[in-house]
């Protein structure tokens, strides 16, 4: 948490600096202006390792040419329910939004489908996908790997195989919408990476080092030889992970028919996107009374001592966003000084920040 | 392990004497059929909690009269890749063997398709219809919930509002499937009622009782006020089960539009299968070459100390199901004497053993 003194920005003025940005670099009109609005969304959810904080790592992927600035992606497969793309490295986070609403459309006629994207450049974090679905009454899965990364061990082993595979899922309810934004892992790259920066420790062994011993040190990540992050279940259960972990390989990379084999060198990301239409299975009434109904039974269950109240997922999301929408986005010291740095660079200035 | 002295027996005759068991309870043939090849095969596997154990509960189900005898589901949506059946209490093995293979048959028409069920009987374990679909190059994921039961916390809660909430995948392979059967709670309700039959504690605190006190007792679930199993992840990182429980049960009873809302009292389940077929998207020899490497970098992982070799799961599946067909079955003492106290009730014999 940031002191209350930081500066709070409007989000409709990063999002118009991060656009302006990306245009400078060279992105088309829609890639800069999607791609610049879906990253200030995760800030304004409390994804803040997967927000502003990635303009400046995709502005030098851009720059290096390892990022395609313009294009479409290539349709491979088009079945009517399955869908394949060859994404040619173009910007993920306008990717993953347009395959999310061709799979809703999909979904609308058929019931359900399946966007499937290899070669898509990095998406950002999937939770930002979902409201487009739910808003339109459906539901959304979301999963991800990237085969040119590998930080997670599996189950019983101590050398990284897999990335930590993030899965999301939307599920409208009555009110809110119930959304669910997990990985195979316990925690993520970008939280590992953080705490080793800040040389804090996870509070229990969520890693592994390269002689096998449990740890609760980031470092061990980033060590020669390199340890791994465990997946989730850990030491006790981390079989389910490991599941998890090859469910979301296999049909990302799998149905892509690109993956660990070609053993790219890009940063990028195999992508999954399946879409259901309640209206096509019992109605949407009848699917919105259940989850209402589900929702409600966890906000009711009493808490263990020293927990406030039993959440469910989307909640504290759309509190954040809600709180930053009225008051403002503070950003890191470390986020706000990199975005400062690529502004002046491209001779823009931070946007004035709200009164205090 | 039971020892060597055990009988063993071929599994095709305990298949024979399951079937004429339901058969003389009053199941149409078909039903008879797939229900004891399908009990028996969870055996062959290494899911004794969901084999032949289940044998004598269902015969008490039917004869109550809780479980259908003969019928059809009834077909309440066709959209084309989306279908919904009611599926009367019919029993649930059969059941979800069908949807199985009606969702294969509208994948390779459309790339994916989903059945859900609902009002299914109990469907036993997922991982035994996972073969059918795998067999003809197809992915198939199925995920059930029984909205008559509750026995799984929340993360930071202290009284159960899930079922342990199964979810299965099946991954072709240019080998053996990658078979994935993982639950959205550390252990499952038969695996916890046997611990406490046993007088057995966990190897962590997979439960939490009344009183929110993590605990390694399974008896704090039978205690009243009574406790419950704590979702994978347990204390350190149970919301990643909590969100795969929301999914599952919100998918389940949420596209069925029967669940929790209306409180059945029937053991029963809320079942989605989704299948896609790779031919639609890159390819099967595309897909496989992929799970292929995945699954090869897995079983090349070096362990981790104590750990001897680090697996693929589907393989100890497989290892069994050889070893079963090879040797004879082997069924424990309390799953033994259940078996004949039916067979001797409805005027029929144990098989014999296989010879020593």
């Amino acid at each position: 948490m940031s002191p209350t003194s930081a500066p709070r920005f409007r989000p409709a003025d990063l999002v118009a600096l991060a656009e302006a940005l990306f245009r400078s670099a060279g992105l088309d009109a829609e890639k800069a202006a999607v791609t610049a609005e879906l990253l200030v969304e995760a800030d304004l959810v409390g994804h803040d390792t997967h927000g502003l904080a990635l303009l400046a790592p995709y502005l030098e992927e851009i720059r290096k040419g390892r990022l395609a600035r313009t294009g479409e992606p290539r349709v491979l497969a088009d079945a009517p329910a399955a869908l394949l793309w060859d994404g040619q490295y173009l910007p993920g986070l306008w990717l993953a939004a347009r395959a999310t609403d061709l799979a809703c459309e999909r979904a609308a006629r058929l019931g359900t489908a399946t966007v499937v994207i290899r070669r898509s450049g990095h998406i950002g974090c999937l939770a930002v996908f979902l409201w487009r679905a739910t808003a339109r009454g459906q539901v959304v899965l979301l999963a991800s790997s990237d085969p040119s990364v590998a930080t997670v061990a599996p189950h019983g082993g101590r050398r990284a195989v897999f990335t930590p595979d993030p899965i999301a899922v939307g599920l409208p309810t009555p009110a809110e919408p119930i959304l669910v934004d997990i990985s195979a892992s316990i925690t993520t790259n970008a939280m590992s990476a953080r705490l080793a920066r800040e040389g804090r420790k996870g509070p229990a062994a969520w890693w592994i080092d390269a002689q096998g011993r449990p740890s609760d040190d980031p470092r061990v990540v980033e060590a020669d030889p390199a340890g791994a992050l465990l997946p989730v279940g850990g030491l006790d259960h981390g079989h389910k992970g490991t599941g998890l972990a090859l469910v979301i390989e296999g049909l990302t990379q799998g149905l892509g028919g690109f993956g660990r084999v070609e053993a790219p060198s890009t940063w990028g990301a195999a992508v999954l996107v399946q879409a259901w239409d309640p209206a096509l299975f019992a109605g949407l009434e009848a699917f919105t009374r259940q989850t209402g109904e589900l929702a409600a039974r966890v906000r009711a269950c009493p808490p263990r001592p020293g927990v406030e109240a039993v959440r469910v997922p989307g909640d504290q999301a759309a509190a954040r966003r809600r709180a930053a929408l009225e008051q403002g986005l503070v950003l890191a010291p470390a986020i706000l000084a990199a975005l400062e740095r690529e502004a002046r660079a491209a001779g823009l200035a931070l946007p004035a920040p709200l009164p205090d």
